[in-house]
């Protein structure tokens, strides 16, 4: 994890009216004393966000081997220790495992026990062994020898069976299919999950219902039934079919638009559901409560925005008789803008209107509300109070002048970025301290969140300083920061990229003849328009799986930002990146695409080549046959050398040139 | 047009059993005294084909100006001049066009004068004018005041009316769609030509008949004809179905395989059809001259081979009795192997055999039969015999001794490579003096024909020196040399390749650790299996539409030379480029594929990339977005320049590299 200090230069980079939202900030300040000439790639990331991660090598002799190679990227000693710590009762946090050593732990679960000291050690125990299941013969039902490989598995409500899938196969970027067996923990016996008469059956999702052994499970898109782990399944649904009608589903849209249309559906009480529905142009949303046995539904919360409503996703915290509710709402702060902070509303005896009153104020943002202690009056959530930079955990309590707490402020030096997941009756909590960022705009770069990436390798060998950038347009810093994009894709959001560039190419150390961005998808998309709209910035651009033209765009996304592609025509045309692109300005490109891309389709790459074919543009490629947006491991260490072999050969290159002009 | 003297390396390279089909054979030998080191590519056309172009820059003061550049390559200066003369009568070529002085020499042509001198220049005047049709307002059935840019036509039978074909639109190679209009030649009237009821139709196929004015269109996949052009159409097929059953039309299979199950149909009367039939493993054929108006065939000729036939889409030369027909087929020639000779075949009186005489021998082919003259019993054929390189027409009498004379030998002094138009009558011919080679097994790559290519602009600028190699499985050297590659592809053909780079690289001027390689399909193919057989030999590939799979290309070819895939697995397997490729032997290599292409499937290279992936190869890459086979213009221009760039950098990379050895 790295931690990032305050940043000087922010006040000389808030001077000007241009650079009013760029934050540059130098993570380590040891470079005082180099001499010679530094590179600068600027890596325009898949968020609008923005700072500057500075890493510069020092040329100390013998110091070769401490630094950061492209190998070391992907060696398994960087790579984050994830014990998947998931709440199965009150009390604390177990990694499932179904060795027997462990059954004791989930035994004691089951049983209710919970002394805090003895749970923490049998839980690390059950974290260390693993998933693998062995059917053992004559002990299974199908008297396989065969070992499964399962990848994914959860537990009965009983805890005494766990649900087990093998075989997974990607489908979109969370949906996946795969086969599934059941394997009860204390008998080890193990069989196959399928629908009636149907064998090796290739399920679309199977979980555990809420009660006892319940399961669920949806296979050729209709939703299947079992009161038991034993009983026969009840087909619930019928009318499913293939690329029509998906039965228990999200279909490409809704899954990867992590807020559409209806943008969020939670389960409040065994009868009740939380349902937000929002406008196809996403300027208007209503929160409803409905009745699940009877189909009613009452609007709890109204909301609209002269751009467009962000954080639609989120899920509001309900109290148990449902008369009181918690959502993040944006709340003005001055001449500041709004910011999002916590909004309470509570249900008035004879009205059909709500009190409504903020829990939370200030310049700074309320990023995840994550529990509600309801015996104690006090709410759980995070946010950006230290700094925009920073995720931290606070209580805030719903009486009096509700005082808030910092809980995780000091916890532990090394970790400024936390995410938390608070046990159901909101005693303990689960810390992580990373989080990985969405990626268009409302989202961020420049985090204390822990990250490995391509440019360390680069970084690590030459002498090249990287940058990260939050422009307009980046999430966290309020909405004022947020919506100067809205109806101006590749405008202001670029203009920020260019002005830190600009900013950063002054400094006394750094070879304004060498500069390079790299961007990925909406970050791919601003590195191509700084290209076009600058001259003798940049030598040396790479992107990956860039947008191209927003027209092919997924709708959700293209029409929150642009509107309608019908009557915003011209919007459409001027965001576009081939719009007027008559040369790289003397820059290089590389450019990197999966063909299998769901989200950012490969036409946007296909449609970009052609064009730069017709102007006789300099550039080189990399496509990655049958991958999607998220590149497999081999791939992304294709990817990770062949990027910084690009910068490596573009930036000498781009030395020797200027070396050339120089001379004469 | 290039001229190429004989080769005096071709003796050496047949001192060894493995060169003992390799051609080399320097174009110019001007590199005497060139003391410094050369670089080598070797050019690995699209056949299989050899020999030696080699093109030495002379490092001359101020000789800088006369060298060829890429940008050279696509001036118009160096585009051929070709008339496109069409026989429309017995006496002369044509190029057809539709002005008013034009009229007067189609008039001639009608009329039949045919004063040989006059006819000359007419003909020449109206070569200068162009295809473009402006319809007239008042004048046209349309009233409309557009012109259409015509860029195909054809004449009715009675030179009164033209058919103009425009919005082209390509199918596959040969194929393509256009709208039509039909236009009197004399009347300058215009209309368009389409179904009954249909407007602006877009056709599949428009053509005159062999009579007056009849027209004949296929719409939709079903065949339409005109007795007359003003008459109604006659739909007189219905059962046409898109992607199904083609009416007329060739799929692509039929299309693209320039021989393929029914091999080739010819009119060889108004009623007779002559028809080839060849099986599935192409190692079986019938000739068979079938009554169209009974429907009855009858065997005229019967062929088979040990290994596959070559030339079946060879139409055969019928007399209009249709007692007497020629063919060019394998004739042992000693110890020497078979070579393709034409042979007569002449009913006997009172038998169903026919006598058969072979017109012509020697280790040379002939390469086509041009004309019969049944009138003073000549025969015209284009035959390789004064070199492999070379084609020559010549005469030979179907009478006494076979007399035979060469037309061309001589007649210009810079063309050593005809092909022939011969007039209906037999009595003149229009010589052309290039010809384009086909792809695969049986093509030739070392021709004295003109060809512009993109390493034409490498050799103009850079020390370098390019050849062009013939290996086992190339044509028109005989059938020994062509049929070794049977059910083994990727073997001798890829061992001669490397033999005659081995050669080479030993001569004196070539450095040895500069050496690279170039193919397009076939040859793509065989430069992927050279780099994989031989190591420090090549420093730099780079191919273009590779095949690497040849259970992924069209099945005719596949089996022609590999048999099935169900039961040649194995060879299947063995000649798979993937298989055993464990790294690109310290070469680097340059891929381009269209990614429209229906000839070597976008899939050839998709699964190349995924290998050198995996395998971590050094690679780099250009695709072709929606670009067939042949790409287009502007698209081999970048081509160009990407590939003289990719040898440019990899070759003085594998300089400095050599350089750093030897310092070492």
């Amino acid at each position: 994890m790295t931690a990032t200090k305050e940043d000087p230069s922010k006040k000389k980079a808030k001077e000007s009216q241009d650079e009013e939202f760029v934050d540059v900030s130098p993570q380590e300040r040891n470079w005082k004393g180099i001499a010679i000439s530094l590179l600068v790639i600027v890596a325009v990331c898949s968020l609008i966000t923005m700072s500057v991660v500075v890493l510069t090598p020092a040329e100390l002799p013998g110091n070769n081997k401490s630094r950061l190679t492209a190998a070391d990227l992907y060696k398994p000693e960087f790579s984050v220790h994830n014990p998947e710590a998931t709440w199965i009762s009150g009390c604390f946090p177990v990694k499932v495992a179904v060795e027997s050593s462990c059954r004791k732990c989930l035994q004691r679960a089951r049983d209710g026990g919970d002394g805090a000291q003895e749970e923490e050690r049998t839980a690390r125990h059950c974290e260390e062994s693993d998933g693998d299941v062995t059917e053992e013969k004559g002990n299974s039902a199908f008297e396989k020898e065969t070992a499964f490989k399962a990848v994914k598995y959860s537990l009965s409500a009983d805890l005494m069976y766990a649900l087990f899938a093998y075989d997974v196969k990607q489908t979109y970027r969370y949906s996946y299919t795969a086969s599934y067996i059941v394997y009860n923990i204390y008998t080890r016996e193990v069989w196959e999950l399928n629908p009636p008469e149907v064998h090796n059956a290739v399920l679309q999702h199977a979980a555990w219902g809420k009660q006892a052994r319940q399961l669920i499970f949806i296979f050729e898109n209709n939703i299947y039934y079992q009161s038991d782990v034993r009983s026969t399944s009840l087909r619930i649904t019928s009318s499913g079919q293939e690329g029509v009608v998906y039965n228990g589903l999200a279909d490409w849209l809704y899954e990867a638009w992590i807020d559409f249309y209806v943008t969020m559906v939670k389960w409040i009480s065994n009868t009740h559901l939380a349902v937000r529905w929002v406008n196809r142009s996403q300027n208007a949303s209503l929160l409803t409560v409905c009745e699940a046995t009877i189909g009613v539904c009452v609007q709890r919360h109204e909301d609209s925005s002269g751009t467009w409503l962000s954080f639609q996703g989120q899920e509001p915290l309900f109290s148990k008789d449902r008369s009181r509710f918690f959502l993040s709402l944006p709340v003005k702060q001055g001449g500041q803008g709004d910011f999002n902070h916590i909004t309470m509303f509570t249900k008035k005896l004879r009205s059909d209107k709500d009190e409504v009153r903020h829990l939370t104020s200030g310049d700074w943002e309320v990023t995840k509300i994550v529990a509600y202690d309801e015996n104690n009056q006090i709410i759980y959530f995070l946010s950006t109070e230290p700094s925009a930079q920073q995720r931290h955990l606070y209580s805030v309590s719903t009486l009096g002048l509700f005082p808030r707490r910092c809980v995780t402020c000091g916890l532990k030096d090394e970790c400024s970025f936390f995410d938390a997941e608070v046990s159901p009756d909101a005693q303990h909590a689960v810390l992580h301290c990373k989080v990985l960022s969405g990626s268009s705009p409302g989202g961020q770069g420049v985090t204390d969140e822990f990250r490995l990436d391509w440019y360390l390798g680069l970084v690590g060998s030459e002498q090249v300083i990287v940058a990260r950038l939050d422009g307009r347009g980046s999430g966290f810093r309020g909405q004022r920061v947020l919506q100067q994009v809205h109806q101006r894709l590749g405008t202001v959001d670029k203009d920020d990229q260019i002005a830190a560039l600009q900013y950063l190419v002054k400094l006394p150390f750094i070879d304004p003849a060498r500069v390079g961005v790299f961007g990925e998808d909406y970050g791919g998309y601003l590195a191509l328009m700084m290209l076009k709209s600058t001259e003798n910035l940049i030598q040396c651009a790479a992107v990956q799986a860039p947008i191209t033209d927003w027209s092919l765009y997924a709708s959700t996304v293209s029409e929150r930002y642009l509107g309608s592609p019908w009557t915003e025509e011209n919007k459409y045309q001027a965001s576009n990146v081939l719009t007027n692109m008559k040369s790289l300005q003397g820059a290089t490109l590389f450019l990197a695409h999966g063909t299998a891309d769901a989200n950012v389709h490969f036409q946007h790459s296909a449609e970009l080549i052609k064009h730069l074919i017709k102007i006789g543009a300099n550039y080189t490629m990399q496509i990655y046959p049958d991958e999607g947006h998220f590149l497999s491991r081999r791939s992304q260490i294709q990817l990770t050398h062949a990027l910084i072999g690009y910068f490596r050969g573009c930036l000498l290159d781009a030395s020797l040139l200027s070396q050339l002009k120089s001379d004469d």
